[in-house]
Order: C-alpha cells, then structure tokens, then sequence
C-alpha cells in the first residue's frame, strides 16, 4: 500500500521548502472555486433532458427558417433521399449498379436457404430481400448497408417461433412470424420516436462478438442436417443435442451422394472466400461463388437425377411477387403476446446489427449517421415487410462488406438487388426446384464464418479480460444452451459491469511530481513524493447513493494506512486531509450525506479536509447543502497545488 | 455554447506568448507519462475481486498471527460481544441499565401495536422483542441500535402475507410468517456471507426516505380503525380506498367513546413528543408516555367498563416464553416459493433500515461497523428468530433514537430490554386485556409520525432535484397503491439514475486561467481563455460500452460548434483537439474502438489528436490495442499545459 512514502524524506523537504516559496509567490495569482449562478430548475430539467435524448441536437438545422423550408426539411429527414438524390448522378449509378448485382447474385441463394433457419418456405427469404430494401432505401441513411434477412435473426426467429408452435408446418407458426415482425418493426420505430436508440448500446461490443460467434456456430452445426443428408433431426440447436443427432445418424441416417456435393461445395466456397481474402481485388469471385455453386449443383442434380437416391431438394418455390399478409397478423388471441415478445428481442438483435454495421461504414467514410433516425427508418421496413408476407429484416455483415468492396455510392445498390430479386420471384424461381439442400447449407456455413471474429476475441482478451469474460459468457450460453440464453447472459455480464463501475470506483493517492506542480498516482509515477502531515486523495467517479458510502470508507482506510505507515517510520502523523475533486462530475444528496460523515470523522481524529476543484455542479450543491459552509470557504480551491500551497507551510509549523 | 472565444482576442495573443515561453522553459522538466508494468491476469483478477467484496480489508487483522490467536480472533469476529465484553465495566452498565430500561418501556406497546400491523397476534411482538435483541447483543457490532419489530417491516409483511393468504387468522397465515421471517434471515445472512451488501446501496437514500415517509402515512391511515372504531375495514393499505372506508362508516361504524379515548391519547403522546423535541434532556418524557397511556387507559376501562359500550380492547395475550415454531415453517408445499419471496423483499428492507441506523450512529461516535457482519448478525437472529415464534425483526429508527438519549454504551442495554420483555410475557400479559385498541392506535401514528422526514425531502429539493423525483416516486407509490409497488418505483428510479450517469457522462470544453498552467471548464471559470487553433475537452467518466458511442459524437459535435463559431468570428480553425483523461478510470474495448473513430474521422478533418494525462489503466490498454502506435508516443503528454506546451507554438506557426 502505502511503501512510497518511506525513503524520500530528504526529497520531501527540500520539496517543502519549494511549496513554501510558491506558496508566497502564488499568493498572487489565486484564484477563486467558480461557483456558478444558480440555475432555475425548469432550464435544468430541459438540459438534461435535452442531452440525454437529443445529444446530436437533430432540429438544429431547422432553427430559425420559414415554414416552407422547415417542411422541405422534415420530409429529407424523414426521407433522406430527396437530400442525396437530387446530387444523384450516372458516375454514382455505375458503382451502385454494379454492387447492386454483385449482392443480388449473393442475397437470392442466401435468402432461400436462410429463410430455412426460420423454418420458414424458401420463398419468404426472397420476398423479405425485395421490399425491405426497396423500404430502406427510400428512408435510411446508411450508404452501404445491405438489407435482407441475415443468418443469425433467422435463427433467432426459429428457435423463439418453434418454441411457440412446434409445428412448423401450421399456418398459424407463419401468422407469428408475421406477428413478430410486425412488433420488431414496432419496437425499432418506437426506440426511433422516442429517442431511446441509446438503449442499444447497452449490448456492449464484447457481448455481440461473443454472441455472433457463438450463434455462427450453432447454425453451421444446424446445416450437418443439410450437408450429411440426415433425415430425422434434433430440433434443439445446443451442441450437445446436435452432435448427439449427428452421431446416433452415422450409421443408417447420413447420405453419401448428399455428404460428396455438400463438401465439394463448402470446399470450393470457402476457397473462393481464401483468395478474396488474400487479394482483395478479387472480391467478387467469392462474392458470386455462392451463385455459381447452386447453378452447378442444380445442373448436377438435374442430370443425374441425385434426388431420386436420397439427396433432399428444394422442390418447390412459389411463384410471383409477395402476397399481402396483412391479415394474418395476429392482433389478439393467444399468440398475441408471444408475437410482441418475440418480436422485441428479434427488432432489439436486428437493430444492434444494422447500427453496427452502420457505425462501422459511416466511420470508414466519415459520414454522418442518425442512430434514431436509422432506427426509424428500420422500424417502417419491417413493419411494411410484416404486411406483405416478409420476416425480420436487417443488414447483412457480410453483404454490406461485398456491397461496400463493389463501390456502392448510396442505396440505390438496394433498389438495384430488390429489382433483381423481383425479377427472381417473378421468373426464375423454378429453376430453384432441383437445388440441392446440401448446396444451401454449405452456403450458410460459408457464409456464417465470417461471423467468427477470431482477431476481436483475441482483441479482447488482450485489452479487457472482462470484456473477453461477456464475450465468453455470450459465446458458451448459445451454444450449450441457446440463443435467448446467450443473449440473457451477455446483457446480464454487460450490466454487472456497469454496477460494478458505479458501486466501486477508484480512489487513489496523489504525489507530487519533481520539479513541477503536478499532482499524480503515485503508483503509475513512482517518483511522486508525498507531502508531510498531508494525504492527497483524488476520486474517480461522481459520488452518487451507489457509492457513497464506500467512497467515504475508502477514503477513511487510505487514512488509517497510511497513518499507520507513517507512525511506523516516525513521519509525522497526518493533519490535512485533500480530496482532489476535478473527476468528480456530480454529488447527490446520499454523497453530501457520506461527506457529512467523512468530515466528522475526521474531526474526531484531528485531520482537517481540504478540498480541490470541485466542479460546477458539485459546487452548486454543497453550497445547497450548507457542507460548503461546514468545511468552510477557506477549505475549498482551485487545485491540489493551491491547497498544498496554502496549508503546507501550516502542517509544517503545527 | 461557445461564446466564450469571442472576445479575448487580444488576451489570447498575451497568453500565447507566455505559454510559448513557459515550452521552452518547461521543457527540461517534461516527465513522462508513466506506463505501468503490466500486470499479470491472476493477480488483475484477485485485485478487482478483493475491491470488490474485501474493500474493507475483514481478515487484516488475522496477518501473520499464531493460529490459537487465529481463533480467538475468528470467535471475536463472529461474536463481538467477547472482545468489547473484556472492557465492560460498571459505568459503562449503569447507561446500559437506564438506556435498557426506557427502551423497554417504549417497546412493549408497541410490539403489540405493530404486531396487529402484520396481523398477528400481540404475543408475537413481545416474542420477537425477546430472542431477537439476545441474539443480537452477542453477535452485532452497532453500540446505538435497538433491535424488535418495526412498523414498517410489520406492514410491509402483513400487506405480502394477506396478498397470499387472505384470512389471516388461519393457522397457514402464522405458518407462512414464519417461513417468511425464517427467509429473510437466510438473505440476509447470505448478503453478509457471500459479501454482496453493497447492493443494498442500490436502493437510495432519497428512495428511502420517500418510502419511510409513505410507508408512515399508509399505517398512519390503517390506524383510524382502531382511532375511531370502525369495525368493517377495508384490508386494502391505499389512501383512496382508506377514505372511503372511513367515510361510509361515518354514519354508524365510528363509536365515539374509542374517538375520545384514542384522541386524548395521541394528544398527551404529541405533546410529550413536542416537548421532548423542545427540551432534548426530556426526551424520556415522550419516552414512558407509551407506557403511561396504556396504563392510563388501561385502568380507564378497566374502571368504566367502556369495553361494553363498543370500545375494542385486546382481550387476550397469551402468557408465558415464545414456544417453538421450528415445525411451523413451510419447507415444501405450495407457499414455499412465496414464503422466499415475501422473506427476500422484508429482509432487505429491514436490512437497510438497520445499516442505515448502525451506520448513523457509528458517525456520530465515529466506531467502525462492518456492513457484511452486522448483516450475517441481522440474518442469524431472524433464523433463530423465525424457530421461536418471532416475525421479522430489525433496528427501529425511534428507539434506537432513545436509547442512544438514553446514554446506553454497549448492546448490553438491548440484553436488559429483553430480560424486561421476557417478565412480561411471564407475569404482566393479562394485565393489558382491557388495554383499548384506540391507544394502541394512538401509540402507533405517534411513532410512525416521526418517520416523515420534512427537513430531509427539504433538502433533497435543494441538493438534488432527480433524489427528489425518487423520494416523491416512492411516495407516492407506497400512499396510492401499496408498499411494494413504491418500492418498485424507488429501485426503479434509483436505477434509471445510474444508467443516465454511464450512458450519458458530461464533456466539458477548457480554457486556461489567465496567469497560470491551469486548465478549468470554461463555464464554471468564465475568465478561462481558449488557445487557438486548439480545442480541450475534458471527459469525465470511464469510456465503456455503454457512453462510447456519446463521448466520440458529443466530443465531434463540440468540435464542429466550436469551429464554426471560430470561423464566423474569423479567428483560425482548430488543428489540435487535446482530450484530457485525468478523470477517465478506464477505458473498455468499445471505447478503444470509438477512439478509433474518433481519430479516423478527425484525420479526414485534419485535426490532430492529443491526449492528456491518461491513468494507468488506461495507458496499459492504449498499448495493448495499439491504438498508442496509432496515435503517436508523442501525442500523449502528462498535463494539458504539457500538450499546450509542446503544441501550441505550431499550432501558431502553422
């Protein structure tokens, strides 16, 4: 604890004797605690509402113009690409164009084989990938976002859905599917009204990598199903059930013709997704594999008529554009509830992925970004796509990246995917009849490693081994157990962080540094003396109720140690007590009470406090509370130094 | 915002050439900022866990010690009665005796008043006034603190146990009392066990004194029953429904022999109360008046038979020590999980009564109290409390109030009281047959009047205006519907705080104070000077998950204010953001990559970044992440003055 002070005492004094000097030479120049003019409590209130729901200030630019103006300017915030489209031009639609086709051509085999993991028919996948799009693109203002259904929500759809209705063939496991995407759409609108988009940002970084990892893998494992050809099939998604499934199957259940075209094909996948990485150039190579595969797969089939020896095909897809479904929504009844539920945690887990990903582009290209603003515009996607028969929509990590590589400029990439995918629904989807599932799960499998973000972990453990413990915690609860627990369980490691930031803060002893008047830990600078009869004590937090009272038992053990240290090496006991209380944003009435004590305390010792820079607010309200007046005006300075200056020479003389 | 550059042109310019100076000057004593030695990950872990749950140090004084000395130190531990029992002396037991005894005097009315606030039977008051203080007495560390049941326990319990069983003169209410008096042990033993009593700071001191305050009105209300004499009674605790049922009965159900008797007695009880609040050294008069009015009014029936003219007495005490109720508790069956629940939700509330009583009077005589021990002492005696026919016991506010008066010493005066309790239930019960309800009634709104604390709601207004909104949530609550939902509502406040507090931590902008190297916010110090072509934001608070995303587009958006309003008053646009992270504890992966952010986008802005101060904790992961690679050694000073220093005079060159 308290070894520093031990061997410098012929520093110390020459030190005090410098502090005495400055202390007179300083006289001159000192400078009063501001304490600022009391504010009314009205204007108060409306800072902090203000900064705590509109810290980006989004009407400022509606300020002072006439009606007309501010009517042109709430329909661009609402629709951002009456802003960015009148700059619109060919050179942009080039690069829009070709991304455009680049994602199509990866979203159509994606979209069918994750509509699968919802447990949902092919064709919703493909419905889903053309109006949300076309939504967002009219309303959103992220450049290079992907939208369509992505892996890991349709996971999470399933696994809540089928939890429900576990038949998933009903016609009432599709209504809640609808349902749920309806009260996502909701949620994600209404965190955007209300201006609580911060919410989000209560999954912290390490749990979402965590998560996504540990979903990736549940979902891969999920396509042993599809890639060995198993017919009767686990419906948990842990991987102890899984691999159970796969086990117990080995000998009657797995089908070779299915195991030689899934593995040829994730071979090949993910060596295109190799070279991509190795030259980045190349792209679009792995970008259109997934395409290529499910031609040559469906090709292969066809001609040799796999399917009649046990290889399982897609069969079917309907045909035309999405059919309204807004009257399958369930709007009462026993599924209601279950459809707002569900709907929440799926709108939350999409909503932290698109802003995600938004962040992420909009900080490459330094543009701005409306997290409300996105919120919204998500929110009307889905609840449009909830009525004409798509499921939760958001953007895709890894067609958002292709997108970005193929030189998007703006949306209209999107506009340009949805067009192709009508086109697909409209035209093409028999030609899907004979693809392979193995073609698909070895898509999904592809396509959901990139979800496995080995450098971020390993980032994490270096940086922060709690965060690399929420990241754990996450990855371990989905795959053993499933997603809503990985997901419980990361909120749960997130929050224990906060309250263990508000409830221990750190307090630590300050020296002086040589040579200057800087005050710092005296354990990150080993060369800081302390001063005689003095202990310098900076706190680290605002003093609120959750803290208080350890604040003030903290405060008190340094004390005794070092007391106790110095009595040990006969320095001379402790007289001035200095709390440095520049981080100290905010005091609350459970704070002032803590320092009450504190101050009592250490009166019955003998040991005066002194305190520095207290802040504006903390100012406000030991002047509220009289405590100012307690200690008294005289304590009170502007820094340590100050305080070391005036009361240093004292603690010498007494 | 930033009307502070405005016009101190002509300052700047002075202040530039000095600081430019006080560089060259400065520069022989530039210290570094130190990096500590890393740590390694066992030792990180044991650190944050001992702070965590040990921060008070519990086995120092074990250090090093023979292992016989061990022992007597783990039984002084446990049971502090035998190492301040050594020191006890004469002296100290005449306090104890007196305090003993007025205490004594004032708790037996009021065991069997608050006894019918949990709708049991009186006996099970002076049960619990008997073995609960003995156990006590050798196990708790408080000196101040007298032990028994209290109102606001009683209500809270008897409003739990009649949601679940509504006729609560059944067998299974008693039973169920018990089980929850017996679980409310184990939580709070388990608290002090398991070290977690730090959470009960959770619940704040403002939320606190709005649910005592309520909580007071609410049994205030229930007691025109008993003041009035109205025999239908509505069971419901809110002030809507107490009103009407007060008001229906006006016409037949009020006797107005009880209304004479009880309002007498509640005004001799308000006077001696006033009286003692006048003259301190009386303070036993409002002491035995209690004691007095029962006897008093006793007699009065006793005398004039008033009983037969519709004046409710109690009729019946049982006579004789507490049996055993250890077969009574439910340890299976349908009412053990609510059994838990009501036991979980009363123990920490009389939890947090009782801390908060020890912890006030041990600042006041300034003696250590140990939180974790005086909980595992609190839970031990409802254990043992719940095997011996006693209900839920704790510190009351108003008589550990007289017995520090009093003058008692030690918890020996919790001993006498018992002693006096266990006489009563011995020999005096069937004195108190004719004692009337209307006193009991009288006696209680005396003492629970006490519990609203205006001078504190006073203050909190004051100090603090969201401790304010807490406390009125919470009374709110308790007065318009009941006392959990007030508690609900005072957590749930209490929480939202805290979440505000890391979600939305301040930033502020700094100037120099003229004549000086000290860096202070511009708004609190409005002398402050900006430096040109440079911007300093201070940040207050550790960067998480939960602000990063804040603190990188607050800080962008100050940025771009503060360059805008530069250029319209022409002065040269900012090349230099200094962040100074004196208050920033600690820095998580989230963070780490907001900065990366923040530096990328102010690359594209031209802007360089420079950081000031870092703590240790911090410094150790800009190196883990790289990011001090990124942001150059060079860039990262000790001081803000360094920064200016090193900076400052390119700035102007440029």
């Amino acid at each position: 604890m308290s070894h520093r002070v031990s061997d410098e005492v012929v520093e110390w004094v020459t030190e005090e004797i410098r502090s005495g000097h400055s202390s007179r030479r300083h006289d001159r120049t000192i400078h009063k605690v501001g304490a600022p003019p009391k504010q009314n409590l009205l204007k108060e209130i409306k800072e902090s509402v203000m900064e705590t729901f509109f810290a980006d200030k989004p009407l400022r630019h509606f300020k002072d113009q006439p009606a007309s103006r501010k009517l042109v300017l709430g329909l661009q915030a609402v629709f951002p690409i009456l802003e960015w489209g009148r700059g619109y031009n060919l050179s942009k639609f080039k690069g829009d164009l070709l991304a455009g086709l680049t994602i199509a051509s990866l979203c159509i085999p994606q979209d069918i084989a994750y509509a699968k993991l919802a447990n949902l028919k092919p064709q919703y996948g493909l419905y889903t990938s053309f109006v949300a799009p076309l939504v967002y693109a009219f309303m959103g203002s992220s450049r290079d976002i992907a939208i369509g259904p992505v892996a890991v929500v349709s996971l999470l759809l399933g696994t809540m859905l089928t939890d429900e209705i576990s038949n998933y063939k009903s016609h009432d496991y599709l209504c809640l599917a609808f349902t749920a995407t309806f009260f996502a759409g909701i949620t994600q609108m209404a965190l955007g009204v209300l201006r609580l988009g911060f919410l989000i940002d209560f999954l912290s970084h390490a749990a979402i990598v965590g998560f996504m990892a540990g979903a990736a893998i549940t979902i891969a494992l999920q396509q042993l199903k599809g890639l060995l050809g198993i017919q009767h099939f686990t419906t948990k998604t842990d991987i102890i059930s899984v691999m159970r499934s796969v086990w117990t199957n080995v000998h009657h259940g797995w089908n070779w013709q299915t195991i030689v075209i899934g593995l040829a094909l994730l071979a090949f996948l993910l060596a295109t997704k190799y070279l991509a990485k190795k030259k980045k150039k190349l792209f679009w190579v792995s970008a259109f594999a997934p395409l290529v595969s499910v031609i040559i797969s469906t090709l292969f089939v066809y001609i040799t008529r796999a399917d009649k020896k046990g290889v399982a095909i897609v069969t079917h897809i309907e045909k035309g554009v999405n059919p309204s479904s807004a009257s399958e929504i369930f709007f009462s009844g026993k599924y209601l509830s279950s459809g707002i539920r569900i709907g929440l945690v799926a709108g939350l887990i999409a909503l932290t992925e698109a802003v995600a990903i938004g962040r992420t582009f909009a900080a490459m290209k330094d543009y701005p970004l409306d997290g409300n603003k996105e919120m919204v515009a998500m929110g009307t996607m889905n609840v449009i796509g909830s009525l004409t028969s798509c499921y939760v929509a958001t953007g895709s990590f890894s067609r958002s990246a292709v997108n970005y590589m193929a030189g998007c400029q703006t949306a209209v990439s999107n506009i340009i995917m949805s067009i192709v995918v009508l086109l697909t629904l409209v035209f093409l989807t028999p030609l899907f009849k004979y693809t392979p599932n193995a073609a698909l799960a070895s898509i999904i499998i592809a396509a959901v490693l990139g979800l496995i973000d080995i450098d971020a972990i390993v980032l994490l453990w270096k940086i922060d081994k709690f965060d690399f413990l929420a990241c754990m915690g996450a990855f371990f609860g989905v795959i053993f157990k499933n997603v809503e627990i990985g997901l419980l369980i990361a909120v749960a490691i997130s929050f224990a962080k906060i309250l263990l930031q508000v409830t221990r803060p750190r307090t630590v002893v300050l020296g002086k540094l040589p040579g200057t008047k800087v005050y710092r830990n005296i354990f990150q600078y080993p060369n800081a003396t302390q001063i005689p009869r003095m202990l310098i004590i900076r706190v680290d937090s605002a003093i609120y109720f959750s803290n208080s009272n350890y604040i003030k038992d903290r405060i008190l053990r340094w004390l005794q140690d070092e007391d106790e240290h110095r009595k040990e090496n006969s320095f001379p006991t402790i007289q001035y007590l200095i709390v440095e209380m520049s981080p100290v944003t905010d005091i609350d009435t459970s704070g002032i009470h803590a320092f009450e004590d504190l101050y009592k305390s250490l009166q019955k010792r003998g040991v005066q406090i002194l305190l520095a820079n207290p802040g504006p607010i903390v100012m406000e309200k030991l002047y509220a509370s009289k405590l100012a007046d307690i200690i008294g005006e005289d304590k009170i300075f502007l820094s340590v130094a100050d305080a070391v200056a005036s009361f240093g020479s004292k603690a010498e003389e007494v």
